[in-house]
């Protein structure tokens, strides 16, 4: 038989445990490539689901998708002067375009005749080839707005790599808008993080604080940057998602000017928003156990598992054709449901694999069941098990599901407020942060603080939230006004 | 007014048509890095209806998605002798990852201390890589078969390239399976090679021929190559899909070995196949004519738009109250409509806008109409127009286009068979094969012979059909025994 997964817990390692969950549920993998992962097919089911539903709601803004090419010349990166000091760091460059035979035997070797006259650089992002190619797409008002959203793969060559959460190569989707006035390009950034915000909580089932980032922490070239925060189980803050208002930055970078409607030329604004692969470490890190995966019921792509245990094969052929029946009354309810009749592993090892898995509910029979006409049904979030009537079970799984999404958004709130509070002096901050969470502050808004602030303490301004307390203050370190608390944490 | 897009005509100039068409119906258009495409999201929204579909098709026979990296070491290349002279030449190399400020004080450049220690391919194709992370995931015929598919980017540094047909970057997807035994390998190689086939003639309505490579033509590290071949507009042939069954090959290059049911250690077999973005190309060549596109009604992104004309805003109004009730009806149906009610543009440059958008039905309604309770309904693909009693006209519009989506199909297979003949002396032959289309013809089946022929003629060996004529004959080169007849043609 199998052996049973064990995985670190998150007391003994938090670290350990996240990689250990993240390979042993099949989520992804180190590839033999420095920094990169491999998806693996149970991984990537969560992506597609995320995928799915985040493109339905791009496309209901009016967003459509389109793809741009992977490479970038590299003197588009230099046009925005913030732009190339942000990514030229970390940039994987493509600088022939053919190997040959190795002259010496064996193998092959880089052509040096095949040299590029401009080397080209894997995306990191595409706001620069994007603006180039807006450049011909827009030329009036008539044309604005142009709302574009590309699926991609990008590529910034980080030195310390984790899975998900950061990594060499990653998937993402990156929309780039454009716009007549300022306004409408400042409102169809937040219309994205109010997108982003709504997907995060109520399909991912994790809370998020919305808000601005500090000039320190904004995108290479954007004029703001919007962005959602939320908070990992061990106290580490974790940037789910981020919209950028770009003004008019790379307009006047790639010279995109229209004709407006006073007849005049003008430079278009821009935004950009983005969330990747990153959000399934914080769906892991944000729900999971030290049994494994705690998924929420939209993106588990398992919903439910049916585990049958029987000592000879007439009780199995009863349980068979009783699991038969519910399967079929839960994928017609569209519920994803597995019978698992596997008969090399033993029900004791199915049930620990589905609960690493995260399945949100497990339903068990036996023959005694059969006899009393009652089903086994296990909740992988508080991980409760009950004795329920056969009649009726598909409705009761199909409400469990909904209870279980709302649950798990409900505990990580909770846990999120337990650790949320308020700190007034800078002594009190260097204690308080290292017990992990989120610690509302009073700031001078000045970059020199923060940065001092990061450089004793390594926590950072995750957010200026837009919601919530708006009273003035002074700051903790130098006593300056402050308009409002903002959000301060460690971060990953 | 905007002006109305004019085409060269097939025949005037049929490769300039093709690129006109491209560009002025919006679905791509060329980058500025040589040789890729910014795929447009009128011609995105093609390609995602065609990646739901085939994405749906692939998950019925069990195949899961899974994400493997864009780059690949040198060495996993060079592992299997024929791959690597198949794909080194058209490699994008990446050599670096860093810039640097330029000492010169202007832009950024390759940092020299950033080069890396073995060199990283943009995949071609990514065999090598999949099998080198097979080699951890399969240990017992218990792992078997492994079913992976990837939707992903690829590069070939093509010399001549054009838009969809062949690009430098193109999309694709690629399913790479693991078998314990041969047949079930071949099996799976023939089964997807179905799977294209029936999707290419039932969605995208492209007739095509599926057959075997002869050994010239063969996937560079296979054992045999399945594919499926079209024919355009202009008589040449098109590979539209190919499905490969790889051996032992890869297995043994990456020492992928497991345990089968005697026990025994033993090599993988595998399969890999896959359809690209040049799937588009074939797609415009073989339906579309000199007023734009055709497209087949499962694959456009509007299936149906309704114009309204108009001289007042009365008539405008009563228009407006109709034709939201059939837009309603429509969308219920589950078509996708548009309702054109624009008003900076006239009915006539809509009319030619949707034409070379390739719409298949277009309604028109006038202030008569509405006083006659008519309609008028005009068909994409054969030009026609018709009026119609107001009065079911939603159930008209589904069956119409059903009949479009038929009609398309038996167009170009007649077209294909009015072009396909029998050709029995290689005199003949150097006359016929200036016609363009398929020729039927016996070969000895050595390469010596395909190569004269493809020397003197430009021909190759498309396929050695499946289905079909099995007779046996002479070569029409050498007059030596011939198994059956095989398909010569020109192609892209």
């Amino acid at each position: 038989m199998p052996e049973i997964k064990q995985l670190t817990s998150r007391a003994q390692n938090y670290s350990q445990w996240y990689n250990d969950l993240v390979v042993k549920a099949d989520l992804a993998e180190n590839a033999a490539v420095r920094g990169c992962m491999v998806i693996k097919p149970y991984g990537y089911s969560i992506w597609e689901k995320m995928q799915a539903e985040l493109d339905r709601m791009f496309k209901q803004t009016g967003v459509q998708n389109a793809y741009f090419p992977l490479l970038i010349p590299k003197s588009f990166l230099c046009k925005e002067a913030e732009h190339v000091e942000g990514f030229a760091k970390e940039c994987a460059v493509v600088t022939h375009y053919r190997l040959k035979n190795d002259p010496s035997g064996k193998g092959v070797v880089v052509d040096p005749d095949a040299r590029l006259e401009e080397e080209l650089i894997v995306r990191p992002t595409s706001e620069t080839i994007i603006w180039n190619t807006y450049k011909n797409w827009i030329h009036s008002y008539r044309d604005l707005p142009l709302l574009c959203n590309q699926w991609a793969n990008v590529m910034r060559w980080e030195m310390r790599t984790r899975l998900f959460l950061r990594t060499a190569e990653f998937l993402w989707q990156e929309g780039h808008t454009a716009h007549a006035t300022s306004e409408e390009a400042l409102q169809k950034t937040i219309e994205m993080i109010n997108v982003y915000a709504d997907f995060v909580e109520n399909f991912m089932a994790i809370p998020v604080i919305k808000g601005v980032k500090s000039a320190n922490e904004r995108f290479a070239g954007a004029v703001e940057t919007y962005c959602i925060e939320a908070l990992m189980q061990d106290g580490k803050a974790l940037q789910a998602g981020t919209s950028h208002f770009l003004g008019q930055n790379f307009a006047k970078a790639f010279d995109v000017q229209f004709v407006n409607k006073e007849n005049k030329l003008d430079y278009v604004w821009a935004t950009s928003w983005g969330v990747s692969t990153r959000l399934i470490g914080a769906l892991i890190m944000t729900h999971s156990d030290d049994n494994g995966l705690v998924l929420p019921p939209n993106l588990a792509p398992i919903q439910v598992v049916i585990v049958p245990i029987y000592k000879n094969e007439e009780q199995h052929q009863l349980i068979v054709s009783q699991a038969n029946r519910i399967v079929e009354q839960l994928r017609r309810a569209g519920v994803s449901v597995r019978f698992d009749d596997n008969d090399t592993k033993k029900p004791g090892w199915k049930f620990a694999e589905y609960e690493l898995k995260g399945v949100p509910v497990r339903l068990a029979m036996g023959a005694r069941d059969i006899e009393n006409g009652t089903i086994e049904v296990f909740r992988r979030d508080t991980m409760e098990k009950q004795t329920l009537p056969m009649d009726g079970i598909a409705e009761h799984v199909e409400q469990l599901l909904r209870e279980i999404q709302q649950n798990i958004f409900k505990k990580a709130a909770d846990f999120r407020q337990s650790v949320t509070r308020e700190v007034d002096t800078y002594d009190e901050f260097k204690v308080e942060i290292e017990k992990g969470g989120f610690l509302m502050c009073h700031w001078d808004g000045t970059p020199e603080t923060e940065e001092r602030i990061k450089a004793e303490t390594k926590a950072t301004i995750r957010c200026i939230p837009i919601d919530g307390d708006k009273t003035p203050g002074r700051c903790m370190v130098t006593g300056k006004p402050s308009a409002q608390r903002v959000v301060f944490a460690r971060n990953y």
